[in-house]
C-alpha cells in the first residue's frame, strides 16, 4: 500500500500556508523544511540560508539543482532533513531519466550516475547516501521483478514519501518523550538548533514548543552558539515564531543564567552517540554540560535512534571535523567594513581581523594565530542525565545494551503504529 | 622629591616609538595606553576604539575633550588606565584654569567644578573619582600651605605623574608574581582582555608575554569573549604584536581545547574580589572556571590590590551591571546589511535580528525575546586556585585575612622599592 504522506503531514498538525509557501504547524507555526509537490513534480525547501531575516521557500523541478545548490549550499540542512531531500532528489532524477528511457536497464544505469552526484552533495552527512541507496535498492528490486520504467518511478516515489513520512513519525515519538521530561516552571537551555534539522519538529526545541503551545509554563534559553550562531539566529527565530518566551545568552553565560533566572534543565540535539554513552554535539555543548554537572542539574540530549553509533566504542574515538575559519572571522570583517564606512577607522586600517597572513592551520609559531574551529565536542557520559530518543529514553550506561536488532525492532514497531512499512518489504 | 615618571617608564623597558606615537615596550612591543607630554601640555591616549584594525594615538590639550570623548567614549578604557587618565585630565584642567586665575582660592573653586565633570565621565569605574579626588586633595593641601597658583599646578602635575608611576610599578609586581606561576610548555587560557586595562602591562597577558619574550615556551589561548569580543580583538592583537603564539577559540570551546591541545592553566583579569574569595570578572569567566575545576586544572585570577573589596562579604552580594543589547546584536545587523548587499536576502528582509519590537528588558512574555547581557559573572572560591596580585598571591580563603592596613602597608613597601612616595606625604 503506497505511503500517504499527506495524511501523515495532516495528522501531525501541518497545513499548507500560502504566505510561507510550505506547510506550517497549526500550533507552533513552525514550517516543514521540505515538501514534494507531486502534481507539479517540484521539490520545495524552506530556504534556511535566508533565516532569520526572511522566511521563504526555494523550489526546483531540476534534480541537479535540488542537490546543488539545494543540499550543497545549505538551502536545506540538518542530517535528517537532507536524508529526506536525498530521497526526493532521486525522485526528480527518476522522473527526468524516464522521459528519455523506455528500457528499464538503461533507465537504471542512467539513474545510478545521477545517484552518485546526489549522494556526494555533502561529504559527511550519513543520511544522504543512506536515503539515496534506499531508493536505488528499491529501483533495482523493481527491475528484478520485471517492472516497467513508469512503475519503477512510482516505487521510487513511494520510497521518497516513506523516508519523509518515517522522519515525521519518528520525530513525533521524540517529542512525546521530551514532553514526559518537562514540568511547569522549567527554564530550559538549548544549544545550537535541532528543530529545523529534520523535516518537521526534530529533537528538543519543537517538543518544548508544542508543550508551551498546549499551555505548559516554560521559558527557553538559547545559547548564541558561536561561531555560526544557529542558536541566536534559528532557535530564537523558532521560539519567537511559535510564541515560546525565550532568553538569548552568549555561550559563556550558563553560570550567570542559572544564578539569575533559575535555568534548571538542558535539552540539546545530538550529532552522534557512542556505545559508552558519550554524545558528540555542536561545539559548546560539553562546556554547558560541565556547568550543569557542577550544579547537579539535569542535562538531556534529544535525538533519533539513527545517531546511535554502535560501531564506535568511546566518545574520544570520534574524529572531530574542523571547519573553515571564515565562520569565526566573518563578523570581524563586517565590523572593519562598518567602521570604515562610518569613519571610525581610517581607509588604511585593516579590512579584516586577524590579517590573513598571520592565521595558521596548525599549532601557531611566534607572530601567528591559530583559529580553532571544531564542529563539535564530546560530552562524557558522567555529565549526561538521559538520552531521549524516538525509541525511548536511556541513561548513558544503557546505550551499550541497545543492539542493532533491538533498535530496528523498536523502530519498526513505532512506524507500524503510524501505519508505515517500507516499500522494500512490499516488493 | 618630584616623581620622575620618565625614569620609571624607561626602567620598565618602554621607549618612545614614532610610528605608534607613544612608548612601546622593548621586548613585548605592547604600547603604553596613556602618556602626558609635559613640554607641550598634551595628553596622549592609545586609541582603543580603533584596535585591532588600526594602531594609533589620540591627543588633546583640552581637559574637557580628554574626559569627553576621551574617557567617556572609551578611547581610553580599563579601570586602572582611566584612573591614570583622571589624574592627567586634572592636570590639563589645572593648566587651563591657571591661565585666567592668579588667586589661589578662585583657582581652586574653578578647578573643583572641572573635577566634577571629569569624575563623571564614566559612571562605574572607581579609580576615576579616586584619582580626581587625590589630585584635588593635593591642591587643597597646597592652598592651605599658602602656595601660589603656579606652585599648586606643579603639585597637581606631580600627583598625576605619581598615579601613572604607581600603576606602572604595581603592574610590574603583578607580572613578577605571574612569572612565578608559569612553566615551560604551559598552554594558558585568557578571557577578555586585561593587558590594556592599565597604563602598561596590567594583569595576566603582559606577564605571560614578557615570559615568552624572555624565552619561555608558552602558548596563549584566547576566548573570543562575546558579546564585545575583547578576547578575539584585543588579546589576540596583543599576542600577535609581541609574538606570543596564540590560539583563538569561542567561549564554548574550553573542554574541546583542553582535550585537543592540552590547555592546562587559566590566567584571567579581575573586576572585583570579595572577602569570601569570590571573583567577579568579565561574563564567561565563571563557565571556564567550572570546566577547569572538573578537570582539576589550576585557575588563576591576576589583579591589583585595588580590586579587593573588603566591604563586600560574598560574591553573590555583588550587583551585576547589565549592558546595552546592541553589543550583542551588532554583528547580526551587519550580517543583514551584508546579505542584502550581496543579494542573499531580499530588500524586504529584516535589517536586524531580532526585530526591535520583539526585544524586551525583563523576563519575556510569549512572542518576545530577552537578550541577557550581564557585564560579568562571579566565580566561587572553590573554583579558584589562587588570586595573584601586586602585593602577593593568595588562596581564596586568605583574602579575608587581608586587612586594609596590611594591604596599604604592602603597597607602600612595594612603591618605596621603586622610589615612589605620595606627593601628599611631602606637602
Amino acid at each position: 500500500m503506497p505511503v500517504d504522506v499527506d495524511e501523515i503531514i495532516k495528522k501531525i498538525g501541518l497545513e499548507y500556508d500560502a504566505e510561507t509557501g510550505i506547510h506550517i504547524h497549526n500550533k507552533t507555526r513552525i514550517p516543514l523544511t521540505i515538501y514534494y509537490n507531486h502534481d507539479e513534480e517540484e521539490l520545495v525547501y524552506l530556504d534556511q540560508t535566508k533565516l532569520p531575516f526572511e522566511v521563504t521557500t526555494w523550489s526546483t523541478k531540476d534534480w541537479r539543482k535540488a542537490a546543488d545548490p539545494g543540499i550543497k549550499d545549505l538551502i536545506i540542512r540538518g542530517s535528517q532533513a537532507i536524508g529526506v531531500a536525498g530521497g526526493y532528489c532521486m525522485l526528480l532524477a527518476a522522473v527526468d531519466t524516464a522521459r528519455a528511457n523506455n528500457d528499464p536497464q538503461s533507465f537504471l544505469n542512467e539513474l545510478e550516475e545521477k545517484a552518485k552526484f546526489i549522494a556526494d552533495a555533502r561529504p559527511t552527512a550519513q543520511p544522504l547516501p543512506w536515503a539515496v541507496s534506499l531508493t536505488m535498492n528499491a529501483a533495482n528490486k523493481s527491475l528484478s521483478k520485471g517492472m516497467r520504467v513508469s512503475e519503477i518511478v512510482e516505487v521510487i516515489r513511494d520510497m521518497a514519501n516513506y523516508i519523509l513520512a518515517s522522519d515525521l513519525a519518528l520525530n513525533a515519538f521524540t517529542r512525546k518523550e521530551i514532553r514526559n521530561h518537562l514540568k511547569n516552571g522549567d527554564i530550559i537551555l538549548h544549544h545550537c538548533n535541532a528543530g529545523l534539522a529534520g523535516s518537521y519538529g526534530a529533537h528538543a526545541t519543537c517538543g518544548i514548543e508544542e508543550a508551551y503551545a498546549d499551555g505548559m509554563d516554560i521559558v527557553l534559553v538559547s545559547h548564541e552558539t558561536r561561531p555560526r550562531s544557529q542558536g541566536f539566529k534559528i532557535t530564537v527565530w523558532e521560539a519567537l515564531r511559535c510564541g515560546l518566551p525565550v532568553i538569548a545568552i552568549t555561550d559563556g553565560m550558563t553560570n550567570a543564567t542559572i544564578r539569575k533566572y533559575g535555568l534548571n534543565k538542558a535539552m540539546l540535539g545530538v550529532d552522534r552517540v557512542t556505545k559508552d554513552g558519550s554524545v558528540a554535539n555542536k561545539i559548546g555543548s560539553a562546556d554547558a554540560a560541565s556547568v550543569f554537572h557542577e550544579y547537579g542539574l539535569p542535562f538531556y540530549y534529544c535525538t533519533s535512534y539513527s545517531t546511535i553509533d554502535s560501531a564506535t566504542e568511546r566518545g574520544k574515538d570520534i574524529p572531530i571535523e574542523e571547519r573553515n575559519v571564515e565562520e569565526f572571522t566573518y563578523p570581524y570583517r563586517l565590523e572593519a567594513e562598518d567602521k570604515k564606512r562610518r569613519g571610525i577607522i581610517s581607509a588604511d586600517a585593516l579590512n579584516e581581523w586577524p590579517p590573513k597572513e598571520q592565521i595558521v592551520a596548525g599549532r601557531p609559531e611566534s607572530g601567528k594565530v591559530m583559529i580553532y574551529n571544531p564542529a563539535f565536542d564530546v560530552t562524557p557520559p558522567e555529565n549526561i542525565t538521559e538520552i531521549i530518543t524516538d525509541i525511548g529514553s536511556f541513561r548513558p550506561t544503557q546505550i551499550r545494551k541497545l543492539t542493532l536488532e533491538k533498535i530496528n525492532a523498536k523502530v519498526r514497531e513505532n512506524l507500524r503504529e503510524w501505519g508505515l512499512t517500507s516499500p522494500l518489504d512490499d516488493l
